[in-house]
């Protein structure tokens, strides 16, 4: 009832005189007393988005039912391989930009370590635990590169080898696919973790990461579809670094001969996450190499 | 790449100089040519609100994923007789606010039709067809009071009755369940469809509408203890009123002793929506009656 009593312009919110200009600040202020402060500032802010988002686009009630319905069937799509709800946001640049708020903060106190790029969802914390100078590649597909991958561990403040860093790392194959989303690859397939020795040194072989397109037989590719975008990724390697003492790093590293590079369709790409790789001989095991320092920060900053 | 390629403040859309500000721009050029210019104004607005959003809050990555899993949940528990994506929508007012912007859109080429309020997440389209003078009630609950409910159509532009008019009722019953949600309950009990006859006329027999909890055992639920609200809505009896060649309404009339009126968990009480139920004598059907004009525009306007 407050919420339409009048014409009068003293609420804290106002955007259009067209309509009721009291209705947002009525909303929030039911948030009751015992509600954190941090959830009263998040969702506070999150309704004056959302309504102003309606009030500016004269949102219609078919328009709002049709994203009402994109999101109950990314949850009806997720399980515990696939998260559709997280796609959704990838493809509208949210979890690059949370990842870039994230990393922003945490530079303000550290210089500049490892830059961080989104987790994706294809994430598996049940990874294999390999040796240095193994392989993730169980199945080498027909038209795959073999890398040879490797680097030291620093100490972004010291500069010192770290031991003991776990790097876990993970990539799809040649078709597109993570082992999760494809029958025709081995449990696990494209994944493994390892851990730097005394000298800081990690290193282990893996497929030149090829572009591949995000699922689209969901709502994510609906709404790309519906945005006249296309579905693909530049090619990647995952890798998340992380130390007891130290913050833990999620990046992503791209190929930078990839010609999506400019137009990922998550937006995740950054400078500093462009590698090279580069020609390896008298390496039986592979004909490529890529050389990959990881520098992460101390846990207390400097 | 383009997303982090200097500290230039030449794009679009700046807020805080402490994030990349071309990011947001990026992704909404990211817009193919073949999106129709309402997809693209509104999903760049969209885009423009959430990373808005992400930004004034620093939100962290914890944050945002506890909002994706909030949302798949209530894609999951979303079926047939539940729509909890709606319900999220509903406890932050977005179902009432785009409520009020297509009736104020209406009522600038139209007058002062009966006023709408939201469909909400229990109508049911396969309603049963009654005849005047009916009831909804199949169980009455030990509880209840009947409520001989009837009125008039008439046009907004004409002023005269207007017969063939389809009355669709539904309500809860005095324990707070529709009967989707109650299995102790007939089906469609509280529900009907009425046609006005050649004076306009409507009649039935209902219940008193009695307050109740939205669904707290899901996300809406968990995001109303989270921001310290009751659940509860005022009570109140649904209605669409269709008739070929007019505007279909879809309301909800609220009583005006009900302690709720000032804070309706999904914000749908307005003040042109309460009515006053009155005392009935010599109706041996009925202890209580409601008078309830309904007022529809012709789909032409003036």
């Amino acid at each position: 009832m407050a919420a339409t009593n009048g014409n009068t312009n003293g609420g804290n919110v106002i955007h259009d005189s067209r309509f009721d200009p009291n209705f947002t600040q009525h909303v929030i202020d039911a948030t009751g007393p015992k509600a954190t402060p941090r959830m009263r500032k998040v969702m506070g802010s999150l309704i004056k988005h959302v309504h102003d988002f309606a009030r500016e686009n004269e949102l219609t009630v078919e328009e709002w039912m049709a994203g009402v319905e994109m999101m109950n069937w990314a949850g009806k799509m997720s399980d515990d391989k696939r998260n559709e709800g997280q796609l959704m946001c990838d493809v509208i640049g949210l979890e690059s930009l949370v990842d870039e708020i994230t990393f922003k903060l945490a530079a303000e106190t550290n210089d500049s370590a490892t830059a961080s790029a989104i987790l994706g969802p294809f994430f598996r914390h049940d990874a294999p635990i390999l040796q240095n100078d193994d392989t993730i590649v169980k199945d080498v597909p027909s038209d795959g590169q073999i890398v040879y991958m490797h680097g030291y561990a620093t100490d972004l403040v010291t500069k010192k080898p770290v031991p003991g860093v776990w790097v876990d790392v993970w990539q799809a194959s040649t078709n597109g696919l993570y082992e999760q989303q494809d029958d025709n690859q081995q449990d696990c397939n494209l994944r493994g973790k390892f851990k730097t020795d005394e000298k800081g040194y990690y290193g282990f072989y893996c497929l030149r990461p090829t572009p591949y397109p995000v699922p689209n037989d969901g709502p994510a590719g609906k709404l790309l579809e519906l945005l006249d975008r296309h579905s693909f990724r530049p090619a990647h390697i995952h890798i998340i670094a992380q130390c007891d003492g130290y913050k833990p790093v999620t990046t992503q590293i791209f190929d930078k001969e990839d010609k999506y590079l400019d137009n990922d369709s998550v937006f995740a790409v950054k400078e500093s996450l462009i590698v090279d790789f580069k020609p390896l001989k008298g390496n039986p095991k592979a004909t490529l190499e890529l050389e990959y320092p990881i520098v992460i920060a101390p846990q207390q900053g400097k």
